[in-house]
């Protein structure tokens, strides 16, 4: 877990977490034993699947829980705790670490559902509660990110390339810097962002934008003529003379700049071919840099388009790529240009002929829906259960220390997943057993499992307790999942709602619970 | 500035930044002098204008840019550049910084509009092409920001507290503290993040939550009775008293949780109502224990509500204050619960009793537009002017070196912002003169200022130039602004657009540049 970010510590917190802990303090109560699940109640882009990610984070944050002189001077100075708090809060708060805290997760990457516990946390309430607000950001923004990349990994397609391109439009340095990484491990080929490579080992792509293409004007800017390992060829004659024969007629700037990309990078021409008129100048240049290139024993990669109607575009393109398929390889087309999901799915339905997509704004931002709702509620306290209450059904948690488990049917693929109580006997392979929807008492079924995934692992306990996969496995372990859950569960429109089940243990626990909690009102 | 950030260097790019300048290095042109203009095209949120914002770390980027010998060695080991770039490249690599260098701004707060360069970056062309991603994504997202809390007070009102609670959904650690930052220098009153308040000195807000109301059971959890320095009196006691003569019957965790409560902040208290239910329960129990507050000589604060129907619930909880007004002070009703500008502006319809809200997701994410479209264009090179030509009108940019002048009329409100040639003569006060919609030739008004405000500075010059203002003055300039601008440009609902014109001088100069540069397509 490399450190890309100073500002995580205790401190990146809202207030609340702090006053509240003060009067825990003054009421004995910071030291009770608790347990939180951290846990969304809605899967993100109205889909029916979340991509669980932040846990090496989350996992750094523990590992660097303890506040500095430096910031308890600070809340010493700004009176937060009332007018004369006790000194003896402040040497106290300076104590707390993660050593007594337990951290139970799911694998980074695990496909998630609604009101499974992300996290399981346990230990004194007044740490866990400090840590709320901080285990909520990285959790959250990571997860909607790791979602959205695998959404739109799955528009795509698995044959077509995808790269992120959106750091100038992240919301921050470290929003562009987490958008690449959680890009990444959602399934994304790459990144634009050189950070992000040199931070996680991502594939970094690049080539070049409009302002080198209009920096050229004519040929006379070009003041190399050869290519390196090749000095006794003019390239930029020989450019001119394949120029000629085709009788194009093109932008003399846009050609320059591609003849200079070309010297540069022969081995990975590739030109942005919009600038002036994508159709009659910038392919035309294209095909004859590329084939003075083929003459010279190199490969040329291909060309970008970030404008107009992408699809049309692109089979024009590879039409007339193929008036020289006896000449040159095959040719990569990438498209960029404001795509988002939508646009994939349409692309799709017009047979475009696009090999790859550079990806931005839509990713990075998660315009179709900016945030995840993710929650951290209180389910025991001191050993006894505790739930949240809300006339809001969907707002209402699953009370006590809850396993996870993934049940796989004959088919092999996942039927469902499964809640119970901690401490019960978990699932078993050929072992029917009676699943339960949380809140409609007659939605029942009787499941037998041909395999038991159980999904939490202990993470933290004092100590790191797991080694953490590399963001290659989790990339792996993600992509892996989405090929093996139904299709129907992952698809953009009506998607099937895949089943999150009590045992019927967990589901008497709960109910009889709710039972007992629910004020009966008066209506008057 | 205080370097709230390690991420933000010459690496936290796109790479194809760094690919086109191995290409200028090629061909001898990244010491050519060149010119970009930062700037968007289309206000934010359906609005007609924005709110610059993020300079301070524009400026503190310039300072810091230089390649480190660890990021040479990573883009050297990662073979970017071709197989067998010149060695000299990563050496010339090692020098570039911004001491050639030159930043004219807007002031942080700026009211800007589209196609005024909020930056204009001079420099060798290699040195501030590699600045492109960087400035984007620093000024984008608290552009954007800043942009979207100033909609907020405009819906809120200047008489009503706002608050910032976003870190929670915001976009990774730094994503929430630059929320933080720049709601607040967008017209916030303070924030619940504790870091931004410690980093920037913005006022650190927050009470309780739903946790600390369901920690407590019953009134036996209270293992203190009395408020500090009121050691005589049993406060267990003479709440329950009260509670006894007012004949409430209510939740009795709650209440231990307000009592509590109050006994740590006896002189903050703020209650949180809505856990079990807001009228019958979460009310009453403040009341009870406000009541008892004020008979020990403490002033309670109010109570927050954070679900259900925030505009009924606001009157039904102040006429229930109201029944007690004889002995309690004005109370304050804090609202929060997803509230975005449209709720903001229905709440006032339906006249609502709440003086402060809190607000998150829909801030910090900017969900009504997540992005501001930014973009970093080429405008002069070697001293010969550029623009970017497309088919889209809004897409050219305005070439060569502009100066932007902000007009006021003799109604002391700005008329109008006008980009005259860099060396032109500035407008002056009393002196008529012709100002010209940038695409439309008929469009033209004469305009006699009353008054010119010279908006651009050169902030860099190799090193800083000016002083920046403070977080809270960069706020004042944007709420003094405010309240200058005629309200039909800042209203929600279908603004009127703001002009933002041309000298003559500068629109005869454009558009016959434009005619030389733009081709003649041939149509077959």
């Amino acid at each position: 877990m490399k450190n890309t970010n100073t500002i995580v510590g205790p401190l990146l917190t809202d207030l609340y977490q702090l006053t509240m802990v003060y009067g825990y303090w003054c009421h004995d109560k910071w030291n009770l034993p608790a347990v939180f699940d951290l846990h969304f109640r809605k899967n993100p882009f109205k889909g029916e699947f979340t991509i669980f990610a932040g846990l090496a984070e989350v996992l750094r944050f523990a590992d660097n829980f303890q506040f500095t002189e430096n910031d308890i001077q600070y809340l010493k100075d700004q009176n937060f705790f009332g007018s004369d708090p006790s000194p003896d809060f402040f040497d106290w708060l300076k104590t707390i670490d993660c050593s007594d805290v337990k951290i139970y997760a799911l694998p980074e990457g695990t496909l998630a559902f609604p009101r499974e516990p992300l996290l399981r946390v346990e230990g004194p309430l007044a740490v866990i509660q400090l840590m709320e607000t901080t285990l909520l950001n990285l959790v959250n923004y990571a997860s909607l990110m790791a979602t959205n990349a695998a959404r739109f990994r799955l528009a795509a397609g698995y044959d077509k390339g995808l790269l992120e391109f959106g750091l100038r439009r992240a919301q921050g340095p470290d929003g562009g810097v987490s958008a690449s990484r959680y890009a990444y491990l959602g399934g994304f080929d790459g990144t634009s962002n050189v950070l992000a490579g040199k931070l996680f080992g991502i594939p970094v792509k690049g080539t070049n934008a409009h302002s080198f293409i209009s920096s050229f004007t004519s040929i006379d800017d070009l003041k190399t003529r050869c290519i390196l390992g090749k000095p006794d060829i003019d390239f930029v004659e020989k450019v001119l003379s394949i120029k000629k024969r085709l009788q194009y007629k093109t932008h003399e700037g846009e050609l320059a700049a591609f003849i200079a990309y070309a010297i540069s990078y022969p081995h990975n021409f590739l030109a942005l071919v919009d600038t002036y008129d994508t159709l009659q100048s910038g392919v035309p240049n294209f095909l004859i840099v590329a084939l003075a290139l083929v003459e010279l024993g190199f490969a040329p990669i291909g060309i970008r388009l970030d404008s107009g109607d992408l699809a049309y575009l692109s089979q024009q393109a590879r039409e007339m790529f193929l008036q020289h398929q006896d000449i040159l390889p095959k040719l990569t087309i990438i498209a960029s240009n404001d795509i988002n999901e939508n646009t994939l799915v349409s692309l799709q339905q017009q047979k475009h002929q696009i090999d790859a997509f550079g990806i931005g704004t839509h990713l990075v931002t998660c315009q179709a829906q900016p945030a995840l709702g993710g929650v951290y509620k209180l389910v025991e306290l001191s050993g006894m259960p505790r739930m949240k209450l809300s006339q809001d059904v969907e707002k209402i948690t699953l009370p006590g220390r809850k396993n996870v488990y993934r049940i796989i049917g004959k088919e092999g693929y996942p039927l469902l997943d499964l809640m119970t109580k901690e401490g019960d006997p978990s699932p078993k392979p050929g072992e029917k057993m009676l699943c339960r929807h949380p809140f409609k008492s007659a939605n029942r079924v009787y499941v037998t499992p041909k395999e038991v995934i159980s999904l939490q692992k202990c993470y933290w306990n004092g100590a790191l307790m797991e080694e953490l996969p590399s963001i290659h496995d989790a990339r792996e372990y993600v992509l892996q999942q989405l090929s093996n859950f139904r299709s129907d569960h992952l698809r953009q429109l009506n998607p099937t709602p895949y089943k999150i089940s009590l045992s019927d243990d967990l589901y008497v626990f709960f109910h009889n619970l709710w039972e007992v909690e629910a004020p009966i009102l008066e209506i008057t």
